[in-house]
């Protein structure tokens, strides 16, 4: 039987990655370096989801002749990873504090947008029924694309 | 507790894309047509993977007026989806025999990469030990990128 192993994603900056995935709930359960290779393998995962659906990250690092490293865009044929969290509204504020931009602010308390670092889309979807509008959100505007 | 919930990709032709998955062993499991905004959502799930690792597939129906609809390229920042499958020689011939190529052949009986319509990368992962090496994939050349 065939089995959804992991959505590999490439990036940059590891450890700003991981920050950023651990504000959404999901984790860092494994890594592996390659020194051979010169890239770093991490694999994230929700509670509960660790061999089920997890991300992988591709980290190549930078050559050793100090050269610039790779920069990674984005193309449209993938368009985002989603994940359902408990309140929306918290993990919005959580993000918000860190910095990080709500593309797609959940006025309507269901779904929202933000960019991992590399540009990567990443929708939140609350769970179980939408939450009652609230301020700030209600009224926030959106921000770029997603 | 946050869930991972699926991975977005955009389409250009859902029948098509639909068939590439049922290949790998992933079948449509829920689809919803939007006519008021022109897409549809499809989602895709290995068996035993409903509601737990999904892909969502969007396709944006072409413009009314007979024009071309949209093109999806592909960006480096994301990589791939990974499946693990049974039998992977089994699997790349069943994928050969329907006209995908097989970028990166399974020629050490453990990985091997495809593409889904719109150039979506995806690798396969032999389940459990590698298999032994075997003709014709064992020197079998890598096309393309993937």
């Amino acid at each position: 039987m065939t089995k959804y192993l992991h959505s590999m994603l490439r990036i940059t900056d590891a450890e700003a990655t991981v920050r950023f995935f651990e504000l959404l709930g999901v984790s860092e359960v494994r890594r592996h370096d390659f020194p051979q290779g010169r890239f770093t393998l991490i694999f994230l995962a929700a509670p509960g989801q660790e061999g089920l659906a997890e991300v992988e990250l591709t980290y190549n690092w930078p050559p050793e002749d100090g050269s610039a490293g790779d920069v990674y865009g984005g193309g449209r044929n993938f368009g985002h990873l989603a994940y359902e969290v408990d309140d929306i509204y918290a993990t919005c504020q959580r993000l918000a504090d860190a910095g990080v931009t709500i593309n797609r602010p959940p006025r309507d308390g269901w779904m929202a947008f933000v960019k991992a670092p590399d540009g990567i889309s990443i929708e939140l979807l609350q769970k179980g029924e939408r939450l009652s509008p609230q301020e700030p959100w209600a009224s926030m505007e959106n921000v770029g694309t997603w």
